[in-house]
């Protein structure tokens, strides 16, 4: 796979992780070109057996993602299109393809982020911002618009109906700790830890085999989206799926035959906030290529 | 529009915002009077184009609404009514009123609030609490009842499961600082910080366009309420309703010709937290009437 | 009720209360027998018209449930099952009943608590974790497979999706107060605290009328499951059932004879973090006998 090709950002893949740093100064505003840079870089991670988990950072210390161009939007059509039965805007179909992707999509924010850029990045994964720096925001209400790529559904959905509305009425910015408190963000860390937590929560989960990533992925998004009856019925299909791989019960064996499930190694944690040892599985996966 | 009528709080118009202010002493028991009286405030201010705001708070410093009066329950038949097929329940109809009509919300509570105090206020699009001052909770199972207007419903959508159990089973006194962290709340905040971010939080989204707010308020209703792409199919059509508007097209202008989408200019931060500059729209908005 | 033939628990009833001790050496792991002695348990407690609530802790200091046995999981088909209609995997049977059950459950976890052990307690009603000391983690992707007691699904119920992937996608461990941060838990409390509170929170809950009880849980589950019309509309059905008990009416008159609905009396706040008082309703449930 090449990565060369892109104009706005720069990708590096190392041991399953592809480092995607977003570089279009002034303050990486998105635009049309951006965002078929990021429908690009989906395609093309997902036929890339070796990449598991994408971090998305950015080249600008103040901005990762300004917002979307408002001179794309003022050029709009006058007369509001009727309702349609598909998703027919670009920026919705893109993002709900990182949404529901089987690779792990990762944002590590140390600036400013608002309206396109947040809704991007709501669609990830998960999302980790700098204690002190970074800052998210939907301000289209100040210019009489709305969140148009998913913001006003995927707010209320992760920090509920009220501090949604404060988040997309009010139009201000909400630091990184009360994007924290809020739950707009999974957590804000101080910039050393946020860089070791970042990388070392992304080689962990690109070391777990790839069809279980993609199953697991699957079954959380199931949680979110079904009747609760529904969604224990998908996870005890997808379970069934994870335990009858190979490369589960391979594990599992060299689990138990490593005295994994053992007091004192069950003692052991890890919240992964320290330097990482080697996965131990590291060595199997090669055997199995 | 005449806010002199009412009995139970005082109304104060400015900048398009409406502060409720409610008084019914010794301790602003709710009853049906006051709850009559926020069905015929809901009606006039939907009608009144100078509000887009109501924030309500307490002449009481030690109560914002101490519950529903007890005794207007314990005459209610002995035997239940069956299932009905629509809310024909008074307080139900009239906190659905709050959480969507066109209008924003707030909610400034600065002592105890309980029972149908705190159901009515969570129909609201924002709770903001005192801290160290504010108690929530839903005390009914005490009287071997449940709360009816609306809080076994709302509590869990915006706490999940286990803390709304917490709440309506244990009946007891969540004080502000763990109302935000449970997310009953928006924020707990000091005094002074609460009165200036409360009032600048409303002046500001009172000087956003009346239509895009009522658009953006349905956006996040349906973010809440839609499966994900019946969400998101509703967000574009709602979308492209804002982007239409001339008021929208006027504002996007003018942000653009005010170099507002600049580097310097959006390097500014803004979490409501000062004294905030006149919004310059303002002066646009005068116009366009 | 005999509580005496458990052979992995230990049970003591107290004023209503059923504290329920894992004693399962050497580190609780979680096994077929344990799984069919939790199913009993609940059976059992259903018919026992004395026990309103359980609490589980666990005699180990440092291992609430260290997790589900792998070697149960190892020997799993090499072929997955065709997606089923109904719940037919134990564990998820067993977990529903816990959630849906008329029983108040509460987990106190001062340990490690992992994937099936995690998952067991997210059907609970409430859990709070011991600062600085319990620990939560669904490990399961680390050896190829995912949570399959719920875990993907009632996760990001509780935390959001982008948490509940960290979780789930990660593998790690995460400290109680992480997890209170998250929602993952109700509460973090220190060791003094943590005992006090969630004494304190079981035997108010057990001085609530049993029926009462089951009505408030019945009404909660709805708000977490249902369209909000519909949940309300159910809320509004049981409202009318729990008002129309006798127990109620008794209860409110004894509460507006006592001059309960006082500003005196409505000035006291509760937030059971101190020794309690004997509840005045036991009295007048000794009568109801």
């Amino acid at each position: 796979m090449s990565y060369d090709n892109f104009k706005l950002f720069k990708v590096r893949i190392e041991r399953g992780v592809a480092f995607v740093t977003i570089d279009n100064p002034p303050m990486n505003l998105l635009n049309m070109q951006m965002i078929m840079e990021f429908a690009t870089l989906a395609q093309t991670i997902q036929n890339d057996d070796n990449v598991r988990v994408i971090v998305f950072n950015s080249a600008d210390p103040d901005f990762f993602i300004a917002h979307f161009d408002v001179s794309g939007l003022v050029v709009m059509p006058d007369e509001a299109a009727p309702k349609k039965s598909s998703l027919e805007n670009t920026v919705h179909m893109i993002n709900e393809t990182y949404r529901t992707m089987p690779k792990v999509s990762i944002a590590k924010v140390e600036g400013i982020v608002r309206g396109g850029g947040f809704e991007f990045i709501q669609s990830f994964d998960m999302i980790f911002g700098e204690l002190g720096k970074a800052v998210f925001a939907q301000p289209e209400i100040g210019v009489g618009i709305i969140p148009g790529g998913g913001g006003t559904i995927r707010i209320p959905r992760s920090v509920g109906r009220r501090r949604a509305m404060e988040v997309v009425l009010g139009g201000h910015d909400f630091p990184a700790e009360i994007a924290e408190l809020y739950g707009l963000i999974n957590r804000a860390l101080t910039p050393d830890k946020l860089t070791l937590y970042v990388e070392n929560l992304a080689y962990r989960i690109a070391s777990h085999p790839a069809e279980s990533l993609a199953i697991a992925k699957k079954s959380v998004l199931a949680g979110v989206e079904l009747p609760i009856v529904d969604a224990l019925l998908e996870e005890q299909y997808l379970f069934g799926q994870a335990v009858a791989l190979p490369s589960s019960k391979a594990r599992m064996n060299m689990f138990l035959n490593a005295e994994g499930q053992s007091r004192e190694m069950e003692a052991n944690q890890n919240t992964l906030l320290e330097e990482q040892e080697v996965n131990p599985f590291a060595m199997l996966e090669e055997k199995e290529k």
